[in-house]
């Protein structure tokens, strides 16, 4: 199963592709699409044609971005709603399911804590996809987010084979 | 020039389409965009293909919407955002420019005061487009906002033709 992360914002919008077969997991591709331009609606179309490219490009089967904090400003959540509503429209576009995750979530998931900083994040993320280069924090959230959906598809997988085996 | 005025929403997208030809202003179409579905993605796709077919049908010059309060909860600020992005973006991908305005800015032109209500917003849309037949509130929200952009436009024309007099 292929799964792209991705970490929506309307400057930079971090992507994150991984294989996972079974227990392995592997580094497909990661980068960071840049809402270039000065018009709202102008730096928008540039992240929908990235974003585009980017689900044509490596067809991933799913897709996991992260929920959104609502406790900043009303400008920034407005702005980051935005880039959101882009980022979700993309993979719906291309028939490929989107998870949500909290970030506490991800960040537990994939840190082991709560509240871990970026810092923590970019060294985890390295360990679990080993001699990845990974193309900013924006990335590496996005891989974070791609690992957290592994994370709970495999446990989903776990728990059907078995409920399989208990109903078998 | 014909514009389509756009008032977002992840349930109800109110779009209407006006013909500017002069100083005569006409009402071509407005409706609503119904985000139907359960799953976020699933809502945003169903607006932007609503929206994209709509453009495409009427073929408007230019776009008009209306800049969003975030004085409301955090919550109701990323769902408007995700679909203020969706609505931006579909004018975006079709060449054509958008304005936006202030919401006070489309009421004072529309009514004559910045604190309109919708029940004044709507007798006065339906005053300058005489016998409009408007799908509902989001609708007349449109066509306000339409109608702003005419005026703005208009005024702007007034403006370069009074500079070309000066300057001939």
């Amino acid at each position: 199963m292929r799964v792209i992360g991705i970490d929506p914002g309307l400057r930079n919008l971090g992507w994150g592709v991984i294989d996972i077969d079974g227990v392995k997991i592997s580094h497909v591709a990661n980068g960071v699409v840049h809402g270039a331009g000065e018009a709202l609606a102008a730096r928008l179309l540039v992240l929908f044609d990235g974003l585009s490219e980017i689900v044509a490009r490596f067809a991933p089967d799913t897709a996991a971005i992260e929920q959104t904090f609502v406790n900043r400003d009303g400008a920034g959540t407005l702005k980051l709603g935005q880039a959101r509503g882009v980022a979700l429209l993309v993979p719906a576009r291309a028939g490929i399911p989107v998870g949500e995750y909290a970030p506490n979530q991800v960040k537990k998931t994939v840190v082991g804590v709560g509240h871990a900083d970026k810092r923590q994040i970019d060294h985890m993320v390295r360990l679990q996809l080993p001699g990845v280069e990974i193309a900013g924090p924006d990335a590496a959230d996005a891989l974070a987010i791609a690992l957290t959906h592994a994370h709970f598809s495999r446990a989903g997988s776990r728990l059907e084979a078995a409920l399989r085996r208990a109903t078998a």
